[in-house]
């Protein structure tokens, strides 16, 4: 394991922040970034108890101060050469699910704000650690930008604007990315999560499906290394995720 | 023509803005909205001269005082039973493209203010106008909200993020919306430009691809007035345009 | 009205067959085409007795031969020299919907056979006539081909295989001849129909949904004709159509 | 290694079928099938002088009987109650690149007969067996099918619809599969393969495109077997695959 070569999470809470945070903290020293160190604490603990190397930043993606204090906290850390390997955008805004014209303006921006602004502000600020690992192929595996999206991602419902119009920018950063940074290296992936997270605060939900009818945090993790070990002949973009039993929807 | 039935453009320019403002204004009293005067006052004249009625109201859609300010203008001007026949958002904001980690946050911000907060601030201003044209099916076709969209708003290419973001958000909410209050009558299109449209600006442009190469605005505006009519049997959500000799995107 | 210019449709039965008969009827001499003549005796009747002109031939538009007999015919008709405006292709397979182990081989292909090979075989025999009407821009308005598409075009269900496999070639012959024929002044387009068309076998249906509830053919081919007059610098490859009351399925 | 347990490989040649052979071998006894033992000779022989067993079985998967036969074949080889873990349908057709009015009939439906009836009756061929791998969980990971798509699967360019009607129609029987087996406990996938693939017929293509720009064969197995070893928490129906430097294609 370099110590040069890290991994930043954002959107670290108990589902699959913390999982992919896990997964990736076997290879790499891994920045975990939360809103409140509450939802960072625990897995920071664990990683560094397991013998890896964690370190949690209390960050608001979508505020540039934010941010960039977060950029100088991990250069301070790891000095100002780190380079990354993998950077996992997994924030997502609060979500109001109302009639439209029921919603404040701050509630239909609350999608936009960490979905639009703060996948682009993390973008800006990790792509160039990012490229850095992708020079002379520092990285093992290409350096991975990976951004976490939902069914809401492709299918907009009714009541739904406030979180797939940010989902649906966030889907077209992805996309604008893998073709800008692609050549340079740099692996930009998009997850299309269509199903219920398997997480403390949807214990009750779908308690008739049966078993594995929710999605295991740790296989979204899985998914997301897979990704990151693919060589740079054999780029996935997109993927879908979903349970088994999942009435789908996706691309057809 | 009933006085009370209205049609609202926003975007209204040299291109297509006034086209449509120009043919929904054979059947109903027109409200342009731009930035500047400069923007709508031919197009006002020129229908007000013509024996149909518009007024022209400086606004900036992605501000929520002024889209404020422009509908107490309109109730003013038409009063507070005023219905909408038709709002058509056209808006579109400053396009940046360039290498993304050259943008500013600004920059990347221009596309998304526009056709994410302003989309969002022009529907939900004028939407009630257009449910009030629904009621017992006042309006002889059924009210339409239509969003313009672009290329970029089915695919994002390098250096296209700060327009491409905007697009698919507000593609987002142009899906949404549809399954929202379709439902209650009102009928919400969003039309894919795929091409260059024939304007001043765009003169010089291919010039080697013979006529016609470029879409006429007055095109645009047919087929946004075919939208308009279509029953309520029969909504088309998305259309997409582009001229015959264009190397296409799209769906398929 | 010029007689050698002429519309031709496949699939002419009750419904959107009939309707799209009767309006490019009031345009050209129509050729209206289907398994038997009891699908379109009555409105190539109806068309001749209102002024109009039209002939039905009996055609399996999935078999090579009888293809090739209608060709035959409409020269017989028309004279070596006909042009075509139009060409519509409405025609449909029988639907299986079932468990896909109990598909019989002949069941599965049935979709295919028509929505595939029928599509095929009638845009080979009927290009060239539309290629001829773009000659010199004979035609007023560029001269189109048009498929009706389903939902099963966009979403392949459960049990919808043999349907959905069908459509779906359907499509994608439809982009590739749009892409192809486009810049040679044949307008390509594509038709999802996203509802229950309200036709004689649908009159028990959707009872409960209310008033227009189910899609009006007259509709349906009054957006055709929309489509076919469309000038050259716009046109639209695809259009979607619903109800406005339709839970719908479709691209966002 | 359970020896009832196999894996069966349609379209093995030199390629993606050859690797996937390779690397499904390693865990389990591979059965390759391709129209003619030069395909398949090298790989079985390969397999089974490193400790696996693979059998070949010369097969024209658009025939009904020749996959009745395989099939007969492999009961006799693996027994009556023999059950599939993995069946990965790679096979194609030729490919007829010419404009479309110049198309024989057989021509065009070289890509429907083996991506359409091909896809059909190998599915239904194999699916029981795989479905028996589904009982109790009997196989570690959940049983797959993998279809081999490729950028024609979602765009359909010119002179290109002998081939992507084909590819369509394979793309909605992976759908349709996906939702009617998936609850029962089958994965099935997807792959949009969006590039060249590095393989002996390639050798002299994008010579000037670097290192990498051609897919490795063995990381398209290699994601196939990442497909095959998702829970069935987490089944991902699509993933798109191309090389870093790849002007993409693609949903978005």
């Amino acid at each position: 394991m370099s110590s040069k070569l890290i991994a930043i999470v954002a959107g670290v809470g108990p589902g699959t922040g913390a999982s992919v945070a896990r997964t990736f903290g076997k290879s790499y020293p891994v920045v975990c970034l939360a809103r409140t160190p509450e939802s960072y604490n625990d897995i920071v603990k664990e990683i560094n108890s397991n013998g890896g190397k964690a370190i949690g930043i209390s960050t608001d993606v979508s505020d540039a101060k934010s941010i960039e204090n977060a950029s100088a906290e991990i250069k301070k850390e790891f000095g100002d050469d780190v380079a990354a390997a993998a950077a996992i955008f997994n924030a997502s805004g609060r979500f109001y699910r109302k009639p439209f014209l029921e919603l404040e303006e701050s509630e239909f921006f609350s999608g936009l704000d960490v979905s639009g602004r703060g996948a682009f502000l993390f973008s800006r600020a990790f792509l160039p650690l990012l490229l850095k690992g992708a020079e002379d192929q520092k990285s093992q595996h290409p350096p991975t930008l990976i951004f976490t999206g939902a069914t809401a991602s492709v299918k907009s419902n009714a009541f739904m604007s406030s979180f797939s119009t940010g989902k649906f920018a966030k889907r077209a950063l992805a996309a604008s990315l893998a073709r800008e940074f692609g050549p340079q290296g740099v692996h930009v992936a998009h997850a299309v999560i269509d199903g219920v997270i398997d997480i403390e605060r949807t214990k009750g939900w779908l308690k008739d499906a049966g078993e594995d009818a929710k999605i295991a945090p740790q296989a979204i993790a899985d998914s997301y290394w897979y990704l990151h070990t693919q060589p740079r002949s054999c780029f996935t973009w997109e993927i879908d995720i979903r349970p088994y039993v999942e009435k789908w929807t996706g691309f057809a």
